[in-house]
């Protein structure tokens, strides 16, 4: 537990960085940067909980995973100029992020005794809807919606987790496994450009 | 009882359906479209069961829902370039669609003892939320705000059905007759072009 | 606690009549402007309670705040061609409700015994979510993430508000203090044009 809890509060951090490294591109405020960096990390897991009637949601109790977003966010916007980290240097760090948040998702909502396909939703809205928020908060078509592979990452590792644990597997190793698969599935996507079916604009 | 939830379900299968054939306009993948599509379906109902605190959200419990407007919104993704079906053919359905979510909306409201006009106000967040939540996902003002009589249909039966219900008059009665009441003002709002005044924008 | 109340339906009035204002920008119906305007008055402390889970949120239970967010905006709607109030006039109001949704925000948070830290930005959410969505709704980026020190004030105000409370300042005058406070930032960073540091675009 205490190995997953770092890690969730790393998997917040890397979501705060790179929310402020991609609201370069809107004028906002060291505010506005700070609070769209922190809705990135711990939106998703607040969704989860509302929807689940988990409250007050999980951040309420435990200011940590504010401060951690919060620094993080800070951090990333003055060093960001100096730093000129490119975005790439993300890729792994936040499919891993994607990866734990997903089986942290899945985990709370079986424990809440909900049935499985609820469970992989819960599990999916727990890795991308912190990012769903950002995108609207900047104004902009949430990412997931139109980019490759993530979101699907996300609900088969979901899936895979679930299986297992049917399946009677012991919970810590089928939560590395479950995560393996959304961080080569991502990374897949990302190397080899997959991507879903898309819709063509209407009149194209 | 049954027939209710099987309206409903119908209702969120037509939401889930024009909401599709509404992202047509915006390059999405199928996934952002089917999760669009879902949420036009469920929003509504899931911001009413927030404000009222009745948690989990009606969905958790029952996946149907959820199924429901993922395979509508998968069939018409995959459909919608060979039937060419026209956004014209919905009216019916959908101003239906809006007249049981508002009665649904009320019902529950009434039943959980909120002022009379509390329970109009979940009627017409049950009946409208889901399509303003689309609406901001695609990154646009919602069109309830912009367009004719629709919300202002939904708010008018809220109100007839709390009026008969204070009247005596037996519940499914007065439920056909709030929902007939909403689909002819929205049906003769649409065919007369009636609409509430609107702000000039500033400067015209 | 009296005084509180009215002090509080006066914040939610001025609200509503700032953002019908600002709808003026939009061409908006009658409809879309009073729900924008209503959720602009409410939506802070709606997501405070969501997130606190004090469900259901507070207005359920008395709707005067609904009745009192939608008069001010139909009569802002219907007036402000002939009156042509210039939004000047609204910034000290608008900074009064500022300081007084924060103080009732971070009073409520910590009357349900959370950390300082998370009380203080219950403060922030009250204070300035409503004006978040009222954006989102209106497709913007929110104002307070571009503009000059608004959720500053705020969250200074809280932080003050929780030190003279921990000092064993009766509850009443550290409200006025804290309110005093967040009026004179606010008011400071209008006069000298006061902000943070900004995040140049990406490219410039």
């Amino acid at each position: 537990m205490s190995l997953i809890y770092l890690l969730d509060l790393c998997a917040v951090a890397v979501c705060a960085v790179t929310a402020t490294l991609e609201a370069r591109r809107r004028e906002l405020d060291l505010f506005g940067v700070v609070v769209i960096a922190i809705i990135a990390g711990i939106g998703g897991g607040t969704v989860r909980d509302i929807l689940l009637g988990r409250l007050p949601v999980y951040w309420i109790h435990d200011p940590i995973y504010v401060i951690v977003g919060m620094v993080a966010a800070m951090l990333a916007f003055f060093l960001e100029r100096r730093l000129a980290i490119p975005m790439d240097f993300f890729l792994l760090p936040d499919a891993i992020g994607l990866a734990l948040f997903t089986v942290i998702g899945v985990s709370i909502a079986l424990g809440a005794n909900v049935h499985w396909f609820i469970a992989a939703l819960m599990g999916v809205v727990t890795g991308v809807f912190g990012g769903v928020i950002r995108d609207i908060l900047c104004n902009e078509v949430p990412l997931i919606f139109r980019t490759d592979i993530y979101a699907t990452a996300s609900l088969l590792g979901a899936f895979l987790l679930i299986a297992l644990d049917r399946l009677g597997m012991a919970h810590d190793p089928a939560l590395m496994a479950a995560m393996a698969m959304v961080v080569a599935i991502r990374l897949a996507a990302i190397r080899w450009h997959i991507h879903l079916p898309r819709m063509r604009p209407y009149g194209s």
